[in-house]
Order: structure tokens, then sequence, then C-alpha cells
């Protein structure tokens, strides 16, 4: 049955181009929505839950992948089905296509299965003509608004259909303006729009040849081709770039009976969010301009009203819109974006979609919308993904810098978050700054920006436009992206690649610094101090629901009593990194560290080693006290002797002073001890087979520290980690170590404690079932893991791995994102090694690809326990285990 | 019926502990020569085969065991079988065991199951006593002979039971003889002898408290204890551990009737090799001491006579010696050394066994056993390891160098060899410098060697020696070891920590460096020069025999025309390595790679590359005229550019000169060029994808080389190899470079060629399924594979990897001998997925353990198809290849 319905219901299989809104059933499966485009699904969707939708079909996906395949040409049937639509459309609006009494027009817009905003082309008031014009101001009364919608139909047209620049359309508009003496657009009379549609007839003869058709059908067909072909466009193959999308989806078009918002002060057109799509506010939020046309909004060239604000002017359709998006809400359980005209003071809904929104409205929507029974704890999670997490974590600018710092103008914060950057002018710019330097914190300063500025937007921190709303085409594309955009600065001003201060003298060349303020809209010159952002009690309610769907805890990298604090804070259920050199860089440990590795008798060495066990233990209580029962993994010494010594003749002459060791015998010892390859030298446990002595002494500083920690009334769970193991014998030559460490230290108290290695060399994952013998436990370090796999030095990597990344020699940059098919590999095959010997071998990830979503869910599917990452990061990676569970 | 006999004749179910020599059948199976050692089982052997050998039988190694596992006491009913054994040898000889009428005397010998020559302890004449001596002097008329027999019965009892000095009994003979004006033993009278006997058994009452053992039989169990508890002596444990025997195998005791050498002019005892061991030459070979016994010659106190001189004084007895030799060679089909001793005119045999002989030998006597149709061409080839091989290229003295050196002494040529280093004076000290410092080349100089030298002889590079023949302790050792030996120089005299050269004012100190020259004998003071050896006819020979055998063929790593012409005269099947870089270092080709990195245009960059490409070009063409025919694998560009660049601020300066480039700019590239971690920095494939038109370079000039090769009429079969691939896509787009080069070089030319990749790291391991996609080949290069699967730098290795073959953390240094549980496992890996892509994917190995035999089983064992090493190891390969198919 259920079968049998779907297959009915399926558009997929259907030999048909033409689908009218009101036939198709369950328009939002997903073979409909491939066959339909988006936007035409939703129409279709809505006019079935009974919104007044203005009626209307599609011309499938399948008319335009056919349209390509052809080499342009339409498919053999779609004209005729096109033909057919059109008469029935007439007869269920009673209007006909081209009457000189009461014509029908219609708009034809471009509709993805992926919703790809503003990337793709539109033609509204198709059916204006010489003739129907006059039939459209009788009718009306309007002749004014007859014109503008025919100048209009011109201009798209010649815009759309026959490629021609905007700014000649646009000069003509102002020149008029200017010649009169007007403002604005609605000054302009219907004498004035008359005369532009003239001047923009000529513009089309002029450019192609061709006079704008008076055929409406013709027309018709010409406008159904130009929008398939706008999907091949070039912001729109941008876009599917960005967003990795398949360039063989291909467009729906959609051709709806027109619906007018500019026939005078009782119409109107507008977009309206269902919930606050900037902080996730329950509460209606959009914008509405009177007397005008959609695209008037979407372009953000005039200012708009906020919807509230209809609240005087038109209080009925007020209260409608929020009948709407309460409907909206409950049929599509998810926040909606939606467009819609008052034409003579009737709503139509024109489209919806789910809305695109900051990571801060996310995270408070799904965690609202679970809270309001639409939708489960699980479907919250899965809504808010670990980016969107990683988004609100991003810094905002630090309070104290912001009072000392200069405010230079202010505009709409459209997107959250803060940006500071050196100002160029243009997206091109932009894009060449990071392209030479991926390190490069670029601002983006436009006027406003376009479609064509996506690139541009993409490589930039932070935007700042001088025009246009929270809406604008800035806003929405910095949302999307989650980067800071500060929107409208009626402060600024851009001309002649500067930035003009208005009200102030100043004036920016390209390069300086500023700094953006995307909650509040303030621009600062210079560069401020950022501070890393509160987590609210929606991101902390859904984290706690994400753990509790996660089969992998998430433990923090920590070092310090501090970033141990941080951790817990942030919700790690342990540290599963503690590396102990770091304790020993600060003040007079460095001098000790040093005194002991320069030490020539036994006598110097125990004397060193006492005084930094004493600088350990003290360290290791602390952090054992923060952590309180959670589990602790210590690393023991990790890097090579020499990266404790001074380099600089003026450092070794300085610690010459302080040990009183001559200078010669110091420098002859860092040249000694200075290595070829130091990622690959005398470090890791080859320190502690060579020189037992520093791990004998680690490990009893461990010990002690969790004998004092446990007197004082913490609870301790202990994990002692040998580092750049690779066989079996290094293995159990530590533990041994560690372990006559304890018995001498701990004298017969209790202590819950484990040895265990990092994985980090491949000879450790190929052999990893025989040191699993002599391991309680494996710590991927996926680190040095990646460098001795693929045999690349991070520190030498930039200058190669840049023009490979650019070259698609390799996809990912491996140290950011783990590579699955070489290093995951690995892992596997440890995994499986080590769980042959010990199956119930606890396992974790400590390198930085510990915060990586897509490691995090290798990892989940690999069959590890645990990962760990920065502090500031176990948000990102508690939600990414989530997901990874959740979706696995 | 062949199981079953095996069973009847196998001792090693028996419950006795004592076997006769005539009893026992198949003496020599493996089961019957653990109970027996070696060396009863060879007098059962050569009992069967109808030579005259003492009587006696064996206590067996089970015996042997249960002593020391009982705590060194007699295992039960072990003294009654012997007391049974000596009444049936009694009645078989004819003698009583202390009759004072016909005294029945026996040796008491150890023997293990794996000759252990000299390790163990002896005891002679055993049945000695006050009585006994008596009745021997009278039986044989020789009063003389019967105190000698005793006094040494009494020295060696001192000795073996009770551990007292050698020195002590050594002083009074010497005490003696200046007491009475005699120079040799033989001067030393009956009374004399008795007199010494008297001393022997005071140092034993005075050292031990014990008088010599009057009762026979209390003294052979004791005798039998103390040979027992030999096996565990120092110095058999030392030559255990090099020889790396097992501990548990245990000895037998031999016990057998004595033969006396000492009887007058008609007796003697001597050692006899049924060819020469030093050249392998079919001529009998040995020593002969008159009036002597067997210990005598082994310790090299007297220089003996050589067997020729038998012709003159014995000339039957020297006819029954070359009859025995046949018998021995035809029996055992190998090289005996075998024992003997002539009891006034009649010969007995004491023992034989497969000769120690030189590598030159060893390869003389394969060869001709097999052309005398005594073994199989198999055979031969598995009696010469790829060790042997090896040896016989370990260099020669210069003769240039030779003349122009001073020669300070002459002695016996004992080994064959050479060796230069600094002389020590114990092998104590050998031992120390060794430890400290493993490159190290010592020279070892010695009045004599003993047992107790084995370790510091290991430790040296040759051994020099004033006292002892050719059959001396250190010739016999050396020969084993395959080091140089000059043994018994008159010219020279160690003492003080001296060496002094006599007839010459010139004394020697500790650490002054001399050259051994042990094919001559000759001795010069300073480091000679050494050049490589001839190839002889014998071992060319079985090197082809040996390819015959072989499933992998053996190239060789060649840079030059000059490396070419060697590794075929040795023998190579192609070169599997020739490194393009090296090529770049001479003469103005450094100058021309350095203004190619340093360039700044493209028009200056593309100058030097034409240059280098002249250069290339005219080497592959040599390179492939000198193969003509034979695969040559071109691997291109490899090491990071700035290995080309100068370090010094001398030869920055120089190259500035040279270039006209700016001294700053230079030291500007040299350090924005130098990497932290070159060895995984930006080399290998990651030049080619990143300076494409370096590698085309390379492609065009092979190209080109392979035509002008063609043209004059050489063949060419060429494989192109890209290093350090860790992905596919490097590999697909490296070969799509050299095979548009190809297209542009050849122009429809043909040309039989291919393009591989090194398998160096260990992603490219675990990727290889996808890397054959686009490969033709594989190469492993184990160098960077050990490097990056261990994670160890092999620059830097030093520092730890010592300290850990101390520890036996590492078992062997894995840069040397191939790691097979891990590099080995990621080979099969690769292997294994490279071949599921292409099933006949070829597949070689080009590091340096190509050349090392136990590597090339193991690459024989993982399925590859050739090995690839320097070309002076081509020989060890090829005969390790045959071995590793043979043995399979």
């Amino acid at each position: 049955m259920q079968l049998s319905k779907a297959t009915e219901n399926s558009l997929s299989g259907s030999q048909r181009f033409v689908f009218f809104f009101s036939d198709v059933k369950n328009a939002n499966s997903p073979q409909n929505v491939a066959v339909l485009g988006n936007k035409a699904a939703q129409l279709c969707e809505m006019t079935s839950i009974g919104l007044n939708v203005p009626k209307g079909f599609a011309v499938s996906t399948h008319a335009c992948r056919e349209f390509f395949m052809a080499g342009k040409k339409w498919p053999g049937g779609l004209e005729q089905e096109l033909l057919a639509a059109i008469e029935r459309l007439e007869s269920e609006t009673g209007k006909k296509f081209g009457s000189t009494e009461n014509p029908l027009f219609v708009s034809v817009r471009s509709g993805s299965p992926v919703s790809m905003p503003g990337m793709m082309d539109t033609i509204l008031n198709l059916g204006m003509n010489d003739s129907t014009v006059h039939a459209f101001a009788k009718n009306t009364e309007n002749p004014r608004a007859a014109w503008d919608s025919y100048r209009r139909l011109v201009q798209m047209f010649g815009e759309v259909v026959f490629g021609i620049e905007p700014q000649l359309f646009e000069k003509e508009i102002s020149g008029l303006k200017q010649k009169n003496g007007h403002v604005h657009d609605a000054d302009l009379s219907a004498k004035d729009l008359e005369e532009l549609t003239q001047k923009f007839r000529q513009i089309l003869k002029e450019k192609t040849g061709h006079d704008f058709p008076q055929e409406v059908f013709p027309a018709l067909a010409m406008a159904v081709s130009a929008v398939f072909e706008s999907w091949n466009s070039k912001r729109a193959t941008a876009y599917r770039r960005i967003h990795g999308l398949d360039d063989s989806l291909g467009t729906a078009a959609t051709i709806q009976e027109m619906v007018f918002g500019n026939l005078g002060n009782d119409s109107g057109t507008g977009v309206g969010f269902t919930r606050n799509p900037s902080n996730g506010e329950k509460q209606l939020f959009g914008e509405f301009l009177a007397n005008a046309q959609g695209e008037d909004i979407v372009a953000g060239i005039r200012t708009p009203l906020s919807l509230e604000e209809l609240k005087k002017t038109m209080p009925r359709i007020l209260e409608e819109l929020s009948a709407t998006g309460h409907l909206l809400e409950t049929h599509y359980r998810d926040m909606q974006d939606f467009e819609f005209t008052v034409e003579k003071g009737k709503l139509f809904l024109l489209q919806t979609r789910n809305a695109k929104r900051t990571a801060q409205s996310c995270v408070k929507t799904a965690f609202d919308f679970c809270a309001e029974d639409l939708i489960s704890k699980q479907q919250a999670v899965l809504r808010v993904s670990p980016k969107e997490v990683e988004r609100l974590l991003h810094p905002q600018l630090d309070q104290n810098s912001k009072k000392l710092a200069q405010l230079i103008a202010r505009g709409i914060p459209a997107s959250p978050g803060a940006a500071v950057g050196k100002i160029v002018f243009s997206a091109q710019r932009a894009l060449e700054l990071k392209q030479k330097n991926a390190e490069e914190k670029i601002i983006l300063v436009r006027e406003e920006t376009s479609a064509e500025d996506i690139e541009g937007m993409n490589a930039a921190e932070g935007i700042l436009t001088a025009r246009g709303g929270a809406t604008s085409h800035a806003a929405v594309i910095c949302r999307a992206m989650g980067k800071c955009c500060v929107a409208g600065s009626n402060d600024i001003h851009v001309k002649d690649n500067k930035l003009f201060v208005k009200n102030a003298k100043t004036v920016l060349e390209e390069l300086e610094t500023v700094s953006l303020d995307g909650y509040t809209g303030e621009v600062f010159i210079g560069g401020l101090h950022t501070v890393e952002p509160e987590i609210t009690e929606e991101l902390s309610g859904l984290l706690s629901w994400a753990d509790s769907f996660s089969r992998m805890s998430v433990r923090a990298n920590a070092d310090t009593i501090q970033d141990a604090v941080v951790a817990r804070k942030l919700g790690a259920k342990g540290i599963g990194l503690c590396r102990t050199e770091h304790m020993f860089f600060a003040g007079e440990r460095i001098t000790a560290m040093r005194e002991m590795i320069l030490s020539r008798t036994e006598e110097q060495r125990n004397r060193a080693l006492v005084k930094l066990k004493a600088f350990q233990k003290e360290d290791f209580t602390g952090i054992f006290t923060a952590m309180d029962g959670l589990p602790v993994t210590i690393r023991l010494l990790d890097p090579p002797l020499h990266e404790f010594l001074p380099k600089e003749a003026k450092d070794i002459e300085e610690l010459s002073e302080k040990t009183g060791l001559e200078k010669e015998l110091l420098e002859k010892a860092v040249k000694e001890m200075s290595e070829a390859n130091p990622m690959l030298g005398f470090r890791g446990v080859r320190l502690g087979v060579v020189f037992p002595e520093i791990y004998e002494m680690q490990a009893k500083a461990v010990f002690e520290a969790a004998v004092e920690a446990k007197k004082s009334g913490a609870k301790v769970k202990l994990e002692i980690m040998i580092p750049l193991v690779f066989d079996e014998k290094e293995m159990q030559h530590s533990k041994k170590l560690v372990l006559d460490a304890a018995q001498k230290t701990l004298q017969g108290e209790e202590l819950d404690f484990s040895v265990g290695t990092m994985i980090e060399l491949p000879r450790a994952c190929i052999t990893a079932d025989k040191i699993a013998q002599h391991a309680d436990f494996f710590s991927f370090g996926t680190n040095d893991l990646t460098q001795t796999t693929f045999g690349i030095s991070r520190d030498d990597a930039a200058k190669f791995l840049g023009p490979y990344i650019e070259k698609k020699a390799v996809e990912k940059d491996p140290f950011v994102e783990l590579d699955r098919n070489g290093v995951g590999e690995l892992v596997k095959i440890a995994l499986e090694k080590g769980r042959l010997t010990k199956p119930k071998l606890k396992a974790g990830i400590c390198g930085e690809h510990g915060g990586d979503p897509h490691s995090i869910e290798f990892c989940h599917n690999a069959g590890l326990d645990y990962v760990s990452c920065s502090p500031y990061r176990v948000p990102v990676a508690r939600m990414a285990a989530a997901h990874a569970a959740l979706s696995g």
C-alpha cells in the first residue's frame, strides 16, 4: 500500500514536463523536489495546506536537463505542454494571456532542487506589451503601475534574456529622476515610466538588434530558456562550487500568475521570517516595501519598513502574516523564510523555505522547537551542525578594547560575530590577497554587495556595506557563511578605492585595519582584541542532549590548571592529553630543565631532577583537583631535549651566567644536540629508554601529586601515556619503569591508574597487537601519525601543500581533516590489531583532528571511545560526536 | 620400513647414558648428534667406515643436562653405567684401568652437538697415578713419556677440575728449563718430568687442599663432571652468544683409550685438512709435531712441521693420511679437518669434522666438489653463504700503496683479507673502544691469543700475533670470523702495552695505525688504501649456478657510467636505481643547478634547465649504452633543492661571484629554503608537482638520450621512476608529464619504457591499490620507508639506536636488516594491494636492504621480482637470492 502510494505520488517517472501546483501530492518528497525544484515544490505544498498562493505550474528540471543535453534546444512536446498549461491557467484565473481586455501576466522563476538564493534569474510581468499595458492600466485604474510593470519587464528581459548590463537601464532611471528633480523611484509618474519603457526598448534594439517581443507566447518561451541558462551563470556555478552542489541537478522554471505590489499604498511586497534569523527569538521578523515589487526588497536598494510597522498601516495583513507564520511552522516544523505580496489589500504567499539563520538563531530555534514539542531532541541536535557550534564560539570584540577604540561608524548588525582585518574594496582584490597569503585577514567594504561578489566574500573575514538592510544580499550570504557583517551603514561611503567616513575627517586607504562588531553593528579603526563567547542556556541544553546520544566521550587537551578548568566548564569528560613538557618552559623551570640536560655528573642531574619534580608535582596536584575524578591522561616527556636549550648567542650567554657553565661548553652542547630532522629524532619514549631517570622523575611526580590530591579530598583517575612508541619493547620497558615508580611512591596506597601509549607512528599501528600486550590504552596522536604516514613535516609543508591543494593533488589539508585513506586506514589497522589482543582496549584520539567534525565522524565509525581536543573546541566535538552517532 | 629403521637407530629415546662408538648406527643423524655430541658422533661414524679410531664411548648430553638440572649432581645410574663401560673397554683393549701391569689410560673430552672448537675442556692420560706411571714406563720402555704424561695429567686436572691458573704450572716448566739450561720441553729428562710432576702435585695441594687422586675411577668421575661444567665457562658462553647457539644443548663427554704421540721419534701428533683451508687447493694440508701430544699443536706453543715434510721422516704415514683424507671426503662429501696421533709408527684417527675455512677456500671447495661429482650444483651453491661471498669481496691492500708504505714485519698469512686500524694490546681495550664508537677500526695485537680473547677479536678488524702458526687459536678463529689475521710474526714483540719491531728502531704505542695483509702476512705502518678483489673463476661459476636457481633477479644502484660498467661486470641484471641528482654535483653542473634553483625569471630558469638537460642527456646516453638492453631505472630528482645550495659564507661568496647574484640575496634564499625536517620536506615528487618544468627537463633528457643510444646501436629498456609518492594523484600527474615529454621527444620513435614509482612512505603502501592504477612498477625505497615507519631520522639515530641495541630494545639496526614486523608488513600490504589492481605488477627493492642477505630472503618470500643494491654487493645479493629460493 505504502509503496504503491509513494509510486503514485512520485513525479519522477512521469513523461510530462509541466505540473500544476494544485495537482501535486506529496510535493516535498525528495524525488518530487528533484523534478519540481525546491521553489515549485514549496508552492505546491503551500497550496495544499490552504495558503493563498498565486496559481501556476512548474516546468520540470528534467526539461532543463534535456534542454542542455540537446545543445540548448527545447525537448519535443514541451512547447505543446506549455501552451496547454497557459490555457488551463487562463481558465483557472479567468484571465487571458496577451488579452487586450483581461490580460494574464505571469512570473517566470528559476528553482533548483537545492535552494540557491539569488543565484539564478527571474522575469516578472511577462505578458506585458504595447497592448496589454493599456488593458492593465484601464482595469486597475493605475497607469503608473502598468507602465512601471512594463518598463520592469523590458529591463529584466533585456538583462536576463539578452544579457544587457543593468547599469545601462539604471543610468536612464537616475538620469530621468535627476532631470525631473525626483529622489525616489516612487516619484516617477506614469508618463515618466512610459518614457523609460521606450528608452529601455531602444537600448534593447541598439544592443541586440531585436525589438522587445510583442507576441506573448514567444516571449514566455524565451524567458523559460533564459531561466534554464541561468543555471550555468558564473555566479551560480561559483555558488555550487563553494557549497559543494552537483552541477547536474538543473533548475525548474516556475510560471505563476503575477500579483502586483505596486498598485498603490494598499499594495506592497515583503519578506518574512517566522522567527528572528539573527538571534532565534520567537517573533515574526521581516521587511515590507509599500507600493513595490519583490525585487526592490531583495536587492536592498530602498530601505524597507520592518513588519512590526505594519501594525499601524495594515494591521489585518500583519495578523494574517502571524497566522501564516504559525501555519508554516506547524507544517514544516522549522523556521521559515517566506515572500509575500499584498495586492490591493489581499495577501498572497509567493514562496517559503527553511530559513537561513545565524548559528545563534539555529541553536535557539532548535532548542525552542523541541521545547514547543514540534521536534524531538534528536532532531534538535541534528539541526545544529558542529560547524554552527563552532561559529557560536567565534570570538567577540573585547569590551574593554572597544571602550578605548575609535568608533567610526554604525550599521545594521546583519550577521553576528567579530571581524578584524585589512580593508579592500573589491571581491577580486580580497581573493588575490587571500590566495597570496592564506593567513591574511581581510574585510571587504562595498557600497553594497551583489551575487558577483560571492567568492570575494568567502575570502573575507567580514563584510561592511554602506547600503542594504538585514535581508540584503550581504546580510543573507554572510549569515549563511557564518561571517560577521555590518550592513547599510549610513556613516560610510566608498569611492575611488577609499573609505570615506561621514561626520569625521577620516579617510581609510586600502589595507588599513578595521574591526567589525556583528552583534552591535559598530565599526572601529584598528585591530581590537577579541574574546571567546559565553555558552547560552540553549546551547548548553542542546549539548547535554548531544552527549546523551553520543557513543564517544569528548576530552580536552589541557596542560595547565587553567586549561583544565576551562575544559570542564565546556563539558570535557576528562583530559585526553596533558603535555608535561609545556610545564618546563616557564620562569625558573626552564633553568632547572637546562641544568638537567647539561648535567655532566649524576649528582648534578639528580639535583636538577629534584627541582623539576617539585614543579611537576605542584602542577599535577592542581590538575587532579580541578578534574576531580574525571580521567586525566598525562603524557611523559616528548620533545627532543635540545628544544629546551637556547639557540641565540645572547640566550646562551645568559644561561652561562645563571648556571656557571662555560659559554663554549654550552655552545658545543647546543651544537652537538642539534638534529637534522628533530621530528624524527631523539624524543618521546626514546628519551625514556636512554635516560630512564627522566621518566622515573615524572612518574614519581605524578604519583606523589595523585596521593596529595586524594588527601585533600579530590578523586583521581590517572592515565599515564608513553609517547612515540614504535615497538612493544619500548612499551614493556616504560610500563615497568612506571610500575616501579608507583610501587616506590604509593607504598600500598590505592590509586586508579593505567599505563598506555600514544599510537603516532606507522610501525606502532602495524605492531599494535604486540604493543597492546603492554598497554592499557591507545591514544592516537594523529598529528605525528599524519607527518610520518605522508612523510610530510608540518613545519615545512606550506611550501608545497598550498600548491598541492590548488592543483587538487590533495583534496584537503591532512593536518586539518584526518586523511581517511591513509592515516585512517592505519588507525583502523591499529585498533583491529590492538583489540585482537585486548578486546576491550580503550582507544581515543588526541591529535588536533580530535576537534574537527569530519575527523570525529571518522573516529566514531572507526570505533574509538573518545576524542580529545583543545578546550575551546570541546562543544564542537560534543556536537560532532552526537551527529556521528545519530547519523551512523 | 624407513620410519622403523630410523627409530631403531635413534638414541634419543634411550634410557642409557653411555654409548660405545662401535655400537652406534647412523651416528650422524641430528637426533643422535644431539645425544652424542658432534665429536663422539664423528668417532662412531669414523669407526663405522673402517678408520682406526682408538676405542671408547660417549656419556650423553642428556647426562650433562640432568647434571645441571640436578644442581651439578650425577643422574642416578650414570656411575654404574660408567663402571660397566670401563670394564667393557678393559676387555676390548686388553688393558686394565689402574692396573700396575697393563694399565688403561683414557682421554675425557667435551663435545657439544654443535662444534665449539677450543671453547671447552679436555683431560688426557686419565688413569695415570703413582703406580700406573711405573707400569707405563716399563711397558713402553720410555720413562720420559710416562712422566711427561703424568705431569700433563696433573696439570690438566689442576686446571680443569680445580680451576688453577695455567701460569703457575708454566712457570715451573720455564724455571726448570732455565735452571737446567734447556730450550725446548723435549729437552726435559724423565727425571726432570718426575720432579715437575711432584711440583705440580704440590701446587694442587697448596691451592686446593686436595692431593691428586690416586684412585682412578674417582678421578675419572671428577673429570667427567669438570667437562660438563666447562659448558658454562665464560669463554664457552661468550662463543655461544656470538654465534647464536642455544644454551640448553649441553655437552657430551667422550671417553676414549689414550694413544700416545710422545713415545719417541716414531710417534707424534698432528692435525690435517683434506684440502687447503685457506685457498681451497686440493692438497693435504696440516701440521705434525713429533714426540708430542695433541694439545701441544693446538696451543701453537711449538712451531710444528708441515705434513709434506713427513715425506722424508714418515712416508708410509703420509700415504695413509692421504688415503684417509680421500676416504673422509668421499664419505662426508665435504672438506674435513681431522686430528691424528702416531703411536710408535701406528696411525690413529682422533677426530674429524667439516673444516672451518676461509671464504676463498669455501668457494673453491664448493665448486671443486661439484666438479668432482661429490655434490650437486644446488648443494654447492648452498654451501657458500652470502656472508662468505661478502668476505671474498673484502678489500685487499692496494698494491701501489704498499710499495710506498713502510713494511715493518712479516708473519704467517693466517686468514686472508686486509685490515687497517688502530692497534690495541688487549681484548678488553678493543671491546671498550668499539663500544664507545662503533665506527672505530681496531687491530688487536697479542703475543698469542687465547679463548678468553674471543669478544675482543670479534670487535677488531684484524689480528696480529707474535706466536703461533696457521692452525693456532688466532688463525682458526679469524678464519671463522672472516677477519684478516697475520700470525706468528717473529719480527714483533709485545710488551708493556707497546709493539716492539725487532730489527727496526720502531716502537708503536697504542692507537697508532697499522695495515695488515692477510694474503701475504705483511704488516705496514699507517693506514693504506684498499681495493676491491677480483672475482675468481670458481666464484663466477657458483654465482651463475646461483642465478639459475633464483626467482628474483639482482640489479645495481648505479648513478654513473663507471658504476654501470662495474655492475654489469659483477653480474647485475639491470640498474634498479639511477639517482639523477648525483649528476648535478660535479664541476659546472652544480653552478647550473644553482642558477636554476635561484632563477627569478622564467627565462633564467629555462636557460639553466637547458644546460642541465645537456649534462643529463650525456650521462644517460652513456649508461644506456653500457647496459645495452638491460633495464635501467631512472629516478627523477629527489632531494630538496636546498641541498644543492652552499651553506658556508665562503661558498656563498664564491657562488655570488660566479653567478653575479648578490650575496645578500643568496643568503636570504639559502635561509628561506632551509627546512626544519628536510627528510619530510619539499622533495621527491613534490618538486615535480610544484615545479613541473624540472621533471619535464629530466624526462626529455632521458628520452633524447634513449634515442641517441639506440641510434648508435645500443638496446634500451627504460624505466622512469617517481620518488616519494604518497597519493595516486601525484603519480597520475607525473605519469602524464612523462608521457607528454615522451610524445614530444620521441615523435613516434619506438621505445621500450615504463613509468613507475618508489614506494617509500607508509601512505603509499596503504593506498598502493590506487597508486598502481597509474604506476607500471613499484620499487620499495626501504631507507625512507624505514625512517617514516619507525619515525627515525637516520642522520640522528646514532644517539639512541646504539643504546637501544645495547638494551635490546631493538634487536637489529633496522637500517641494516629490513624490519620484518613493521616495514616488512607494510611492504607486504603494498604488494598485495598493488597486485590486486595489477596482478602482474613488477616490484623490486632499491633501498640499502637490497644488499643484505636477511633482507633479500624476506624480499624473496614477500614475492618481489628483483632486488637492487650497490654494485659491489651484487654478488652477495645473487647468492642470497639463490639461497632464499633454494631454502624456500
